[in-house]
């Protein structure tokens, strides 16, 4: 696979889709069309093609799920790029999907591009702990270069299920960004006391002890800090990376901080590309 | 107030209507006429003499909240029957409303009548924990009869926002009994890990490592094992009164008991009939 290649991250609700040409993305698009908008995956891979060229394509993320086009089996962890790239499921003669992976408790698809991409390209070590935060953090430990345990926090849906339809939602509506009240949030979260926590929120508000416009802030903080405060417990290692966004990827590195550990950000949109590259040299 | 007497648990989404006989309960009625279904409260008041009898009436819960007829404060705890009875908001001379109670840090409205209820009728110690299950469950200390410090968990909101609109929504739409899938729950839940242990529920229905008749059931046991846990952690008293009906109070014995303690159950009708006798007893 020398010549251009077309990777997809192809996920529930959305798809970014990468023209990579001489190992580096050259074009890039995003959009709504993720795996439960599409009904005829191969005409949607055709109308790609028609947009960024007649080249080999490598799909990876829901769309290897019981909900996209083929359903792929799960990888048994400990998985590295070489059983990726040889356990791609054709849909065509050009056209692969990349598998997903699997522990005995713990599944992910997708993800598992991004994280041996970013061990691949060298933005991590190959013995390190990763988190991608979302709506299904993904908290994994690679060891010589190969991902071979992950945990999966569902954070991400949490927030969105609070923000649109609880008791909350009115108070979690504004912006969150890093600062006391998010800083707050993560101390609290760290007592693992969730459900209380939330309704302290409430609490707040009516009793006017802390200003509604910090509420979403804390709240965010809240989460992530009890997400962080159970994962870094289990871990010994001093370095977390997060492989995100410039947006979560700044809450995550706050609240690894307050907990004490190093954090460094790692562009997930670059991981994936990586991890793509890899998976196409890697190709039988 | 020695002649009968109408009583109101007045909730967000319910209404229960008691008329009080010579310290009993003689006749009952519940409805889905919550505060949010209620515009014109006096009529509704009305509607419920027509029904029950031209008596004096004591409403109680969010009847008193900004969402319902009269926004009454809280009262600061420590709080006992004979404060709610002095600080009653009177909406009309036979009409009054029982305030809320409040600590520094959170809220009640309605189950203080429930709470000082089961003490003033003997139901409970005049120094115990109480735990009242529900949308937002309270964990109550009383100690001389009175209400000290309490603190909310809304687990029964996280579950209902998880059965309506998570990806694990097709799995918690079973029924919940108290079972080995119920109890594997609350050890689950004990670890205080709950965006991840949530997610676990989603992976064992991928990997079928779980039958997923049994999922609700254990993540009723999660939700509930988390709550009961972190409460557990704060408090010394080998016993654990639960103020609730059958069916959760079931759910909650099952949870503190695998946490190591003594559960009592308390029917919280009759501890809300008591509740309101005692406080029209005191009434000024």
């Amino acid at each position: 696979m020398s010549g251009p290649l077309i990777a997809v991250d192809w996920g529930t609700t959305n798809r970014r889709v990468f023209l990579l040409e001489h190992g580096a993305a050259v074009q890039t698009d995003q959009d709504a069309c993720g795996v439960r908008a599409v009904e005829d995956f191969a005409a949607e891979v055709a109308a790609i093609r028609g947009r960024f060229g007649d080249h080999p394509m490598l799909l990876a993320g829901m769309v290897g799920s019981s909900l996209g086009w083929r359903e792929t089996r799960y990888l048994p962890a400990p998985v590295g790029v070489a059983d990726l790239a040889q356990a791609l499921v054709f849909a065509d003669a050009r056209t692969a999907i990349v598998p997903g992976v699997a522990t005995a408790a713990d599944v992910m698809r997708g993800e598992e591009v991004q994280l041996l991409g970013a061990v691949a390209a060298g933005l991590v070590p190959t013995d390190a702990v990763l988190v991608q935060p979302g709506t299904h953090a993904k908290w994994a430990r690679v060891a010589a270069g190969r991902l071979v345990d992950f945990t999966t926090a569902m954070t991400g849906e949490l927030w969105a299920l609070l923000r649109a339809g609880s008791v909350l939602a009115p108070q979690l509506a504004g912006e969150v960004c890093v600062g006391d009240a998010f800083r707050r949030g993560v101390a609290e979260g760290a007592r693992r006391d969730l459900a209380a926590s939330l309704f302290g929120i409430r609490a707040a508000c009516l009793l006017r002890t802390r200003a509604d416009a910090d509420a979403a802030s804390f709240a965010s903080g809240l989460l992530i800090g009890s997400e962080v405060a159970a994962r870094i417990a289990a871990i010994e290692q001093s370095t977390i990376h997060v492989v995100a966004g410039p947006a979560l990827g700044a809450l995550y590195l706050a609240a690894i901080q307050a907990n004490g550990r190093r954090a460094l950000i790692v562009d997930s949109h670059d991981a994936f590309v990586a991890g793509i590259l890899a998976i196409g040299a890697h190709r039988p």
